[in-house]
């Protein structure tokens, strides 16, 4: 069973597929896009050796002449010297790229984020077919044509709105995922839930154990739900001036906690999901919401596997570092809280004493 | 007097004013840009001594906050290294930078393509304020949203479309222009003229000498001109998938006869202008048109100083580079060929012996 999305966009729509067996399917779908004469598969050293060689077979079995690149996996990575790296690697094949050559991310965010990047800067911009590999880029980074690297500033300081040709979801690749980045996927897909869809968060409670283990029609449909919520917000605002912003909930805390874990310390979803409980229960202190909606959110968390306390956060340090969050605009911190399941309220008015109390709910140790 | 020209883009939409004394107007322009917080000008080491105090002076008394970025000067520059550092200096700002700072790049179109490349991939991108301070600059790279730097396995192949939210051209900046620079420039206005503008190209005729002298009513008069048939372009085909193509008369051969001569060793209109000639030859060689166009065209380059034959050109080699250009496509050389005087064609079955023998019109010694 395969599910399609539809990524509204005018000029640049663009379809995004769901379903098993998918990278065998990346051949035709290079060979059917329009003007295509070769393709540059981009992947780095974990998702590489793992589907790499599918990806070349199919391309080659379609008749589409491809070449590879690949760099070394982890955030890390995820800089201009990367880019240049694969710049220096894309521009050497020979017989030369041109327009019509298509770049193929696969891999997880950080293939994602770099080749996309890479495929909107080449030849100032060539079109791409993403293929994901994770459950975070499959219900996040796969919409909405973000593309970034990082720097020693912040994270995805410099990147490019670059929207793909078409996006391929292969949920049997969810089986080799590690457990803690499925993980990461599962807090966005509830942040999707939280903002925008109670019914979908209802399916996430009612298939926790099935979702826990991967099992391919729920992933299925959990995923391609999530796509579609993301894609309608996307296609609402897709330069992020307006309800794009709705898709940060729990991002303001989330990136300041992962900043002070340091890159590498904390997965983004586990980031998300203490930042999702802190602006909970930041609406619950302004009397928006009540506790009982602050506990659902912490129960669904926890039977997803996610930690919903963490030792050693500092408060002071963490409104420090949302000051200086690239979203920030004139030294005001935005956060996006919950109204009620499903609806979010943009705010401005925060400080650094409504934060340190969000931060006690989830500071010290999961008691319970 | 000043002139405004409309870029007509939709919601990207912006004005170009011309005129003298603009530089002062820097800082007006940038506090009344919409939400603005503070700026950063971007500049090189040859425009910065002569102009940047007078820019951060104007943005000053407008009451706008700014920093200032300066990299070496030359097209040797123009790279991803380049790049980096100016990102490092334009993270390292305090207060920091955000999606309220306007970028403004100052000066030839080196500076223009890598502050507008920086602005395009700072925070996913910024906005920016053209300061163009070179004729070709004025005239070619400040409408149209084209950003890059170089690679080393060719010109600007990696970039972004990235549109100003103005532009203001201080004529009064050709001053301090080099001769050579503002005859490469003249080679893009002559240009602008054959593809689309046949009176222009009597102004031009009619004018060289106070063209050549840069006097200020006649520049302002022909840069607006110019600014208006490359907006008309542009407007028309803002991704270069059409019409933008005919930008490219001349520059096929223009660009492989300045790769040839090492970055350097000719300037970009130089190149142009004897890629022009030769591109005239070629419609004369298929019947197009007829010899005393490509008179005419050699006549006017020459009255503005520019050369029209050079020494030593390789036909083989040119022919080898052409197919190497980043526009090839599928291998097939696309060249833009004069229909008349005012029109071109998009011919894309020319081959190595036409090339060659409109090479020999510009090969040798500049006899006449």
């Amino acid at each position: 069973m395969t599910k399609t999305i539809r990524v509204d966009l005018g000029e640049r729509s663009y379809d995004v597929h769901v379903g098993p067996g998918l990278l065998e399917l990346v051949g035709p779908s290079a060979s059917q896009t329009d003007r295509v004469s070769s393709a540059v598969v981009i992947t780095d050293s974990n998702v590489g050796p793992l589907y790499a060689d599918a990806v070349m077979r199919s391309l080659k079995a379609a008749g589409v002449r491809a070449a590879l690149i690949d760099f070394p996996a982890g955030e890390q990575h995820k800089t201009l010297d990367t880019l240049g790296r694969i710049l220096n690697e894309l521009f050497s094949i020979v017989p030369a790229v041109d327009r019509r050559t298509l770049v193929i991310p696969l891999g997880g965010g950080v293939a994602g984020d770099m080749g996309g990047f890479a495929a909107a800067v080449a030849l100032r911009g060539m079109r791409f077919l993403q293929v994901p590999t994770s459950l975070l880029a499959d219900v996040d980074a796969s919409v909405g044509g973000k593309t970034a690297v990082d720097h020693a500033a912040g994270k995805n300081l410099i990147g490019a709105f670059h929207q793909p040709s078409g996006v391929l979801i292969d949920v049997e690749a969810l089986q080799t995922l590690p457990a803690e980045q499925l993980r990461s996927g599962l807090a966005e897909c509830v942040k999707h839930a939280f903002i925008r869809d109670a019914s979908l968060l209802e399916y996430i409670e009612q298939n926790a154990d099935a979702i826990s283990a991967c099992q391919g029609e729920v992933m299925t449909e959990l995923i391609a739900r999530n796509v579609a919520i993301k894609s309608d917000v996307v296609a609402e605002d897709e330069r992020e001036s307006g309800v794009r912003a709705h898709l940060n909930f729990g991002h303001t805390v989330g990136h300041a906690i992962e900043t002070a874990e340091g890159y590498g310390g904390m997965t983004h979803g586990q980031g998300v999901a203490l930042g999702m409980i802190a602006n909970c229960e930041m609406a619950r202190l302004r009397g928006t919401i009540d506790g009982s909606l602050v506990d659902r959110l912490t129960h669904v968390l926890r039977s997803l596997g996610l930690a919903t306390t963490w030792a050693n956060l500092d408060a002071g340090q963490l409104w420090e570092l949302m000051q200086h969050d690239k979203k920030t605009m004139g030294g005001k911190v935005r956060m996006i809280l919950p109204t009620q399941l499903g609806a979010v309220e943009i705010v401005e008015d925060t400080d650094a004493r409504q934060v340190a109390d969000a931060i006690t709910r989830i500071q010290g140790k999961d008691a319970s």
